[in-house]
């Protein structure tokens, strides 16, 4: 809490700090701190949090949450018994912390500070019944100029790789429990062969084109622990009908 | 040649049999000798010739050629060297036979009858530039009822499982070389997992959607033996605009 500028002080008492702001998630009144130097959610833990599937009941953990948005907008949109929320980061559990106070959250949300590699050791192996994760997209040297920045971090395989995430969640889950994971497509051969590997069975796959006729840049696929080899892909989620302009879906996604 | 019944002589004096007619390709005024009452070319075979890239000069084998459909559509839209069709069904060898003699192709296209999983004692090893295929797509078990009929080889893994094609292009594939399948999406995990245990790098992907709001029901994958791993998935391929109406693509695939 060293070198902290306090700039505002919200209704529960929430402190912000240097560049941090409060924004609306459109959902149940929830907001969210981010800050603007640092990094903010994109439209894929959105559009993961739409894709997730989530039983009344259910145990979650999101692992490398940053600002802890998908555990906001899935308590949001789910009726999840409970979320845990796992970052490495401190500023990035500092700010998720206060986001889950700032929308009294504190009984249904967890936000803990550790290392995805290690997670097996920080929760009790088979204990989640679904697993969500946002990775870093990016290879560890394509294009890195700053290693230790906060954006970095969440963008490249720093301090994880795809591997890490899913040999982790493969411990973590129950058995015939999901894994969420939204990604960039170009990677979509080594996440099939690495789930395939530890044993989390791709079952659904979505790709998101940003226009119809245009290259996906996203995809959202969901595993499942010792499922069998069987899997759907979903109809397209196109992103934009015209310059600007969202899809009906986006629109119902974001929650508008 | 027992048992036939002659009703046709072309102008080629090719023969046709019983139930057998010519159908139009729309290309360089090709056509093709089917079996009505067997099994007939689809969109999937059409859509393959039209997803496989087949540079000036090089080698082509089309494993499991049925009637040879796609070594004749790719002798029409590609300058490949010389094409292979190997075909294990006597009949349908017969068949394709016929159609190359009734397009004067003897020169550009052989027919071999053999096995797919046996294609590496049929042809020297890392003897292509390119392989292409358009396997059975369903698992053999899977509500069959005729396991002897040409359309339940064509369509069930009765004769050769997907691993024997990989197996058998792995081999066959010169280093950078290119495997081009058509199969269905349900099936892709498998598909991409096998692809990669067997050195056949999964580079380019096209999900096949009936209609732009629908799930896909096809999905055409390239291949690269040797390749690195990363790939590029493309805009969707939308089969219809409206009930009955092809979307552009579709016509300039068929040449209409």
């Amino acid at each position: 809490m060293e070198n902290q500028s306090l700039t505002t002080i919200t209704d529960r008492n929430v402190l912000l700090k240097e560049n941090e702001r409060i924004d609306e998630l459109q959902r149940n009144g929830y907001k969210i701190i981010q800050n603007t130097e640092k990094f903010c959610f994109g439209m894929d833990a959105v559009l993961l949090s739409g894709f997730a599937r989530i039983k009344e009941g259910e145990t979650v953990l999101d692992m490398g949450t940053g600002t802890g948005i998908i555990p906001i907008l899935l308590e949001a949109k789910t009726k999840a018994a409970h979320i845990t929320a796992l970052e490495i980061q401190e500023e990035s559990v500092d700010m998720a912390r206060r986001s889950v106070h700032l929308n009294g959250l504190a009984d249904k949300i967890d936000v803990v500070m550790g290392d995805i590699k290690e997670a097996d050791t920080l929760f009790p192996a088979a204990s989640f019944d679904v697993i969500t994760c946002n990775p870093p997209y990016m290879i560890k040297q394509h294009g890195l100029t700053n290693p230790d920045a906060p954006k970095a971090i969440a963008r490249h395989e720093i301090l994880c790789t795809f591997e890490d995430v899913v040999r982790s969640a493969a411990k973590l889950l129950k058995t015939g429990g999901k894994l969420f994971l939204v990604h960039r497509p170009f990677r979509l051969a080594e996440l099939i062969v690495t789930m395939t590997e530890y044993g989390v069975e791709p079952k659904r796959l979505r790709l998101v084109y940003p226009y119809a006729d245009k290259e996906p840049n996203m995809v959202l696929i969901e595993g499942c622990r010792g499922g069998k080899p069987r899997m759907t892909v979903e109809k397209p989620l196109i992103v934009y009908k015209a310059p600007g302009v969202y899809t009906d879906e986006i629109y119902d996604v974001y929650g508008y």
